[in-house]
């Protein structure tokens, strides 16, 4: 009934060591605990015996109480916690029912049936039961012998369908099917041309077409196993990983987690997955933890497919609500999903025996980076280059230092009536509001010289189908940057996505490789375009810019800036609008922040960290991740499961 | 002549050893090595003798050779490389001269006089003429005696002046200075109300204006070393660094990195810091290094001050063009501002002598991470809390795992000519574009339930003052949220600062103490607002939205999702419009992604990341990183200076 699943908790680059966990009263927000659980479905099993009864437990999770009643508690601990309940829903009788369970008093204290259109969260039999009745349907097993398949290689999974304004709805799910027969990628070999609808209440295939066969894709380059990579293989990663010293890190009591001048309650459902309760943080000013939030979690995760096509178009899935994020939360790997040291926390969740084991493979993500500091007077700039396995080169700006101050005769807010161009951050001490903008310089040349720039915009659209009952997707439409002013780009909404394509490389499959440039926090200029200070720096009135190459066009504000007018900037370069197609390309992107000032800032910044991302897009035949070496010996004994 | 500076190379989380540097043929992008930059400084003085002209350097740096000749030395790299030359830009008797030299030809090749408006890159000797010319300044010691202090405790600092519509500029620089008097933060006692504008040409004082006096900012809690804190201190951070165990990394072949599939060169330079060259990336399919990116470097630095009075009105700087980026570069600490194991590499830039030595404090950046790991089916979700020391809690989602795919008759884009609702990633197989839209449920309860929700905009403004020749600035005004309406925000250009605070609570200096949203990827869904399941997932239509803490409101999408028809979402809830000031308040944020696949998608993503923070804004008296302890026993072996 009880499955075990395992959260992580861990430094993000120290090591600590185990710990002990600490037994006493449960904490109010605890977690629902194995033996729990089980009573739980003692209880429930007593007023619905499983003899006279078709049930199932959708959902079982603690039943919070209020959250009066647990600050009450909180405030003396030593008092006699609020009572543990549960919230169960269950599936009886082709019925949805909502109940409260109090463990304590071993009884149900809420029964109510659901009137309503939604269905709860589905378990793993449900699904299962979905995909049996499918590789069961005489239609399907003839339609696979029709493509000539082996039943045998088969392998299924279910999706929820939606509403697409039915006005009765019954509790179905669709079947998707892939072909195993040479991988263990069970999503790579879809049979596609084929829609199998399943009614898990009535048990039986409610709609079933098969509208034509489409070639099966090839198993060859699906298998992500690093023991079943064949040559030719890329680089070994070289890395030495760190090892454990024995310090202990962090206090676990229980689930609640003391580490710095933090406090927080970590607990785990079936549902959303983590649950972080009850943040404060001390403050050495006032000798005690304030509170900052009382709980967080993913409310849920909506994955719409934009295919509005018969087979896909009903694929718009809630991974929380119709699925359960925590029913899905996998084993870490110990040497890849985590640093050395980690320390890991069990999760448990109601389900179903049966659930089948899932191959898993992970790589470490390993990387350099190139780091300078530099200290402009009172401030500290962090760049960094990181580059990635997978392609990727990430730029991270770190902000940090001591901020530009004025005098200024308040010590209180309350007395300021006057505008002071900023916040009162110290007694007399106003931090005076500011922007950065860092201009990159960025001279790609993808696979070449000779590259094109694209913009490729993502745009809503109307479905045409009059059978489809689904209205709207989105496609993809591109766009050749011509001339340098088609390249000026301001980021806002929705901005496009940007890519250095070479127009003169394809891959095998007809793509132009090319590198994404995936913008970070991209504020833009408040000064006037025409104020003396913008005019100079009129290279920042668009994030992003495209030149030809030109030797002597290195520094966007120009050879010699210091009292410049402006009269040598990458604005006034482009003011040609040359051609940029098919040529050797310069890129121009800037990053900007806004910097209104705060207390925390005084006496010396925490560092606030932004960057953006060149990322290849159809560079690579496939993720080159996949073909190099991971490191060998990596050896983390304090990072086992 | 030449000072040295370090820029630093790591792994990121791996350890590495030193590495000796192999000497051979400098390679055509090298930045000048110190015997060079003494070689330039020679065969200028020849042409120009020190006791005949008045003479500095404000620019000494690589002179690139063109392109085509650093790729066709590339494709033979036995072949002689280009020669070496340097550019640099002098002030030679008031005058200024941009010369090319040729180091193998010992010989000045082109010397031009530069007629433009600007001024080059300043030398740490302009800079000091200018302090020391205020310091000895007549009226400004006058103006100290007058306001009680000690010009023995008085630090200068000088700055640039910009252009504002004059017709005539000249070399000028302002000066604003601080006291010390018990701090050694040189920042943060400005002595307000003078105005010191200096021509470090004529080398005298061209305007001085002691306008008023203003009180000095205390010199307590300015200080900032670990050493100097007093009590009370908040907890000491405990962590276990890691061991560097000995493996080496990467490969530094003089200034090109090699390391996994990556391959770049570095160098360094006075105006802009590290450049990156070359990079390029092993393609195990094509079995050679592709390239990526020629040079990228920060082009510039823009960060104006939004004061517009006078005596502030000026500071709008230019980091790059008017300072040098690599000319502020600083030596890093090995504790705290690179992992263990992490290589230095040594920069050089052409200076004077007696550059102040700057203090230099740093703590190392801690953190604790709650992570989990969903697998929904082909998708992998890593969910991670990280607590900062600083009070920020950042939410970061990874999203990697296998594609849902369909399968097609095509092999190659240019057979396609329908649409396919996707990317063809391998043969007959399209990755089907779909969307991730994450919506968190942050019950923020900042130091006590009760908060308002306050939304900080940033508003182009115009100077009024007839006398400032700057024409605009920005300033910030505030709204708080009244009712659930007022706090729907779809993220876009210049978003709004987003606060939760505690209208209840005051820092001493008045300010209501909050927490900052800092949005992160806030991609918005395109699909159709009436379309069924937008109208499922309504909750999804505004990144942000808060509502007044109501225990039955968990999950965005309702509690029984599956064939649900949007009557119980947030979106349904937040219709009555209820009131949200001084409430106990949630606030839910959705982060979204648009998933445009591509042929590295297959046959595993590599991870993808975004997220978000939290970030205390006037939480705090001050920073509370100030009073943490940092660690003890850092000793990691392998990173020394």
């Amino acid at each position: 009934m009880a499955s075990t699943l395992k959260t992580i908790l861990f430094f993000s680059i120290f090591t600590v060591f185990f710990l002990s966990r600490v037994s006493s009263k449960p904490h109010p927000l605890d977690s629902l605990t194995p033996s729990e659980f089980l009573l739980v479905r003692a209880i429930v099993n007593q007023s619905y015996p499983t003899f006279t009864h078709k049930l199932s437990f959708q959902y079982v999770g603690l039943e919070e109480s209020d959250k009066q009643v647990v600050k009450s508690w909180l405030s003396e601990p030593s008092s006699q916690p609020p009572p543990r309940q549960a919230l169960v829903i269950l599936r009886l009788n082709q019925q949805t029912r909502e109940l409260i369970v109090d463990l304590s008093r071993r009884s149900v204290v809420s029964d109510k049936l659901y009137g309503g259109f939604g269905y709860p969260t589905l378990t793993a039999e449900d699904q299962e039961a979905a995909v049996d009745l499918a590789l069961k349907h005489g239609p399907f097993l003839a339609s696979i012998r029709r493509r000539g398949l082996n039943i045998s290689e088969v392998a299924c999974l279910s999706l929820t369908i939606g509403w697409y304004g039915q006005v009765k709805t019954n509790r179905q799910l669709q079947v998707k099917c892939n072909y195993l027969n040479g991988t263990v990628n069970s999503y790579l070999r879809p049979i596609g041309g084929i829609t199998i609808v399943v009614d898990i209440e009535q048990m039986k295939i409610s709609e079933y077409v098969d509208r034509s066969v489409i070639p099966l894709p090839k198993a060859e380059g699906t298998d992500y196993r690093a023991s079943m990579i064949t040559p030719p293989f890329g680089p070994r990663f070289n890395a030495a990983p760190p090892k454990p010293s024995g310090q202990t890190g962090f206090k676990l009591d229980v689930n609640v987690v003391s580490w710095a001048n933090w406090k927080f309650h970590l607990a785990f459902d079936a549902r959303v997955g983590p649950v972080i309760s009850l943040a404060s943080i001390y403050d050495a000013e006032k000798k005690t933890y304030r509170q900052v939030m009382y709980r967080s979690y993913v409310s849920d995760l909506f994955v719409p497919y934009q295919d509005p096509t018969e087979g896909w178009y009903r694929t718009t899935i809630f991974d929380c609500g119709e699925y359960g994020l925590g029913n899905f939360a996998v084993p870490l790997e110990p040497l890849n999903d985590c640093p050395s040291g980690a320390v890991f926390v069990d999760g448990y969740y109601a389900a179903s025996d049966g659930k089948p084991v899932q191959i898993r493979e992970s790589r470490p993500d390993i990387s350099i980076v190139v780091r300078m500091v530099a200290t402009v007077s009172n401030y500290d700039y962090i760049l960094d280059w990181e580059f990635k396995p997978s392609g990727s080169i990430k730029f991270l700006i770190g902000l940090t230092g001591v901020l530009q101050v004025k005098a200024v005769p308040y010590t209180n807010t309350d007395q300021i009536k006057e505008e002071v161009y900023g916040t009162l951050v110290a007694g007399n001490t106003i931090g005076v509001s500011h922007d950065h903008f860092l201009t990159y310089h960025l001279d790609l040349d993808i696979d070449g010289d000779v590259n094109s720039f694209m913009k490729t915009r993502l745009v809503k659209k109307q479905v045409k189908d009059k059978n489809i009952p689904r209205k709207s997707y989105w496609n993809v439409e591109h766009e050749i940057a011509k001339t340098e002013s088609d390249a000026q780009i301001q980021i806002g909404l929705n901005p496009p996505e940007l890519l250095g394509v070479n127009p003169n490389k394809e891959t095998k499959l007809g793509k132009n490789v090319g590198y994404r440039l995936v913008p970070g926090s991209a504020a833009r200029p408040l000064l006037a375009v025409n104020d003396f200070p913008q005019i100079r720096a009129a290279f920042t009135n668009n994030n992003m810019w495209v030149t030809p190459y030109n030797k002597s066009e290195k520094w966007a504000s120009g050879r010699f800036v210091d009292r410049s007018r402006g009269e040598d900037t990458l604005a006034v370069w482009t003011e040609n609008n040359r051609r940029i197609e098919n040529k050797d390309i310069v890129v121009w992107y800037t990053v900007g922040f806004h910097h209104v000032t705060c207390q925390e800032d005084f006496p010396v910044m925490p560092t606030l960290s932004v960057g953006f991302e060149l990322k290849p897009i159809n560079f690579f035949e496939y993720s080159p991740v996949l073909k190099t070496m991971p490191p060998q010996h990596l050896n983390w004994s304090n990072c086992t499961k």
